[in-house]
């Protein structure tokens, strides 16, 4: 059995960018709105719904029913080849996250991992491989944009002869 | 001058249907995800971006400058006839909307308001005229769905001839 270990590094924009967006205001281009009373951090992530005509952009909210532990081994890494999907935080939230670039085979020994500051959302790239993300606090909520379909649009890699833990 | 006072209700899914979602895990359909470990709160609005190829969806924040105080005269009312708008609490915060139905001409004795529990986001839907949202806490920021377009979608209906008052 492979074992590999991987410390999740402080999510940033930079280090991200090969796997998608950190939707955050920090360094993001901005003006006003509403005669001066709203700071409009605009266009914070790449939304991608594909061209099929029947696809749109969905609002959804993900609940966490229970507390995820650290270290964590991955057992499973998804990705979607014809949509983005975001995460963002409704409240502060910590979450750590498992990703590898976009490409026909995952390569565990590109997997990185990031945690987030609590404020920050993230939006994963068209076919990004990710795990399940790890929220670090089951009392909040995640607000999630990503593509509806009545196709299917989730590869799924199981890992289970592999170790692949998650430090921080 | 025309002088109109307007009571905001509390915001409900059934009385907010005219003017577009209220979103919300309450009363939403839902399902578990991530193997049982996260409850997906699904397709909770209908995002409206046109058919126009070069439009997306665009993700935003929206940070609040000051406080708002109540009672707030609306000096204007705005509508997106291309896209919808959602807006969305970051942390807990409450609004106060103002929206009329979608109309050629906006009739100011149609102008209703509602109050939000500070959890629930809104969606207006195609046309829905709305004053820009009152954000009841400055400190905290609004996530902002809408659609993304070098093509201009915002008219605007100014109200100095009346005097329109939302209470609460």
């Amino acid at each position: 059995m492979a074992s590999l270990k991987i410390k999740a590094m402080p999510l940033t924009k930079a280090g991200f960018a090969p796997y998608g967006d950190v939707i955050e205001t920090e360094g993001a281009k901005h003006f006003s709105i509403n005669q001066g009373t709203v700071e409009r951090y605009h266009d914070l992530a790449t939304v991608e719904i594909g061209s099929n005509t029947d696809s749109r952009a969905l609002i959804s909210i993900a609940s966490c029913n229970q507390k995820s532990t650290m270290p964590h081994r991955i057992t499973c890494m998804e990705r979607h080849k014809l949509g983005s999907q975001a995460f963002i935080p409704m409240g502060d939230m910590q979450m750590v996250i498992a990703v590898a670039e976009p490409g026909d085979n995952l390569d565990i020994t590109n997997i990185r991992a990031f945690v987030s500051n609590g404020k920050q959302g993230i939006n994963y790239k068209l076919g990004c491989w990710h795990m399940h993300a790890i929220f670090l606090d089951p009392e909040q909520q995640m607000l999630v944009i990503d593509r509806g379909n009545s196709e299917m649009d989730c590869e799924e890699v199981y890992l289970d002869d592999e170790e692949i833990i998650i430090e921080y």
